[in-house]
């Protein structure tokens, strides 16, 4: 399917280079735009270049910041000795999505990946180390995701913390909250008998 | 889901804009869009702009063009006299794409719809009209879809091109190369046999 105008299909080129999106998709997209006024078409192609000019990683976490500082760094009221490790941004919108966590972060931009050939220097290991000795970091939780990936690097940062006085947890393993027994894999039942906790402790 | 930084809400704010485009999928669009150099995000975003400023419609048959007429009308070797009427200009690539037709095109831009307000003088219709005039139009070719409104739309054209001396044809309904017999729906076989061709023609 091609178009009869060089510029749609730039723009189609351009929005099929998206994730996922391919070209029948990407000239509906494309043709959605073409019906929008001027200034919305504006308004759509400079928010990218504004967010690219404007996004920065954050000195402290590494997560995506309009500043210097991002906006749970910078927050006065949060626990500054309590830190969740995640491989991704996309993680950390995750557990705030929660409203359970109350310390800071540390996005390691990715997991140790030996078949991918990704080791602790490709990733943000030595920063949240020194982060962990200077600002007294009195506890680290892993939630990374149950893959081998996920495993290597807890055991490898975990190894690497040995040392300081800092407790080491990670996210709890197990049946999902509404789901049922009967069709949850073995292994991740198997961690919930494992992992079991106090009755009490339980529902809250 | 909310992220750390004002610039990427307005940026997911506006990739979710786009038809069948949800927030998470946004969101991945734009961290992608993130990861790209300032050059690549330049061109992705001018792409849209470019397109906007210089996409006009051919004034002769409507389609989407870079110039005042589109380079189909403007071909010298089409047959002028013959003129596929579409609904949409998704539908002028489709004919495009089979190679098999080598007149003009009027495109209707939309289709009448008493249901939706959709009457003639919201179509392209009277163009069409004046045109197989001007230009002494001998055959005319509906393609729409096999629907309500396809039917009352070539029906009204048909009414309004009957003091012309122009051949009014609609693309054939049957059914489909390499689909089943026995799956096809009544009303389809129903028409392949009343429209039933000359064995040696058919495969051709």
């Amino acid at each position: 399917m091609s178009s009869s105008s060089k510029w749609i299909e730039t723009a189609v080129d351009q929005m099929s280079s998206l994730p996922g999106i391919g070209r029948k998709t990407a000239l509906r997209l494309v043709l959605d735009l073409l019906r929008r006024s001027n200034d919305e078409v504006e308004r759509f192609s400079s928010s990218f270049q504004l967010m690219k000019q404007h996004v920065q990683f954050c000195s402290n976490c590494h997560n995506l910041s309009d500043d210097k500082l991002c906006g749970i760094c910078s927050n006065d009221r949060r626990d500054k000795q309590t830190v969740c490790v995640v491989a991704d941004i996309r993680d950390v919108m995750a557990v705030e999505g929660t409203s359970q966590f109350h310390g800071l972060y540390h996005v390691l931009c990715g997991l140790i990946s030996p078949m991918d050939g990704i080791g602790p220097s490709d990733l943000t290991v030595q920063s949240l180390i020194e982060r962990c000795e200077r600002d007294h970091v009195t506890e680290i939780i892993f939630a990374f995701n149950a893959t081998m990936e996920g495993e290597t690097t807890a055991f490898y940062i975990s190894k690497k913390l040995q040392a300081l006085p800092i407790e080491i947890t990670s996210i709890a393993r197990g049946i999902a909250v509404g789901a049922e027994l009967e069709y949850t894999d073995e292994i991740t039942l198997g961690r919930s008998l494992q992992q079991r906790v106090p009755y009490g402790k339980a529902n809250h």
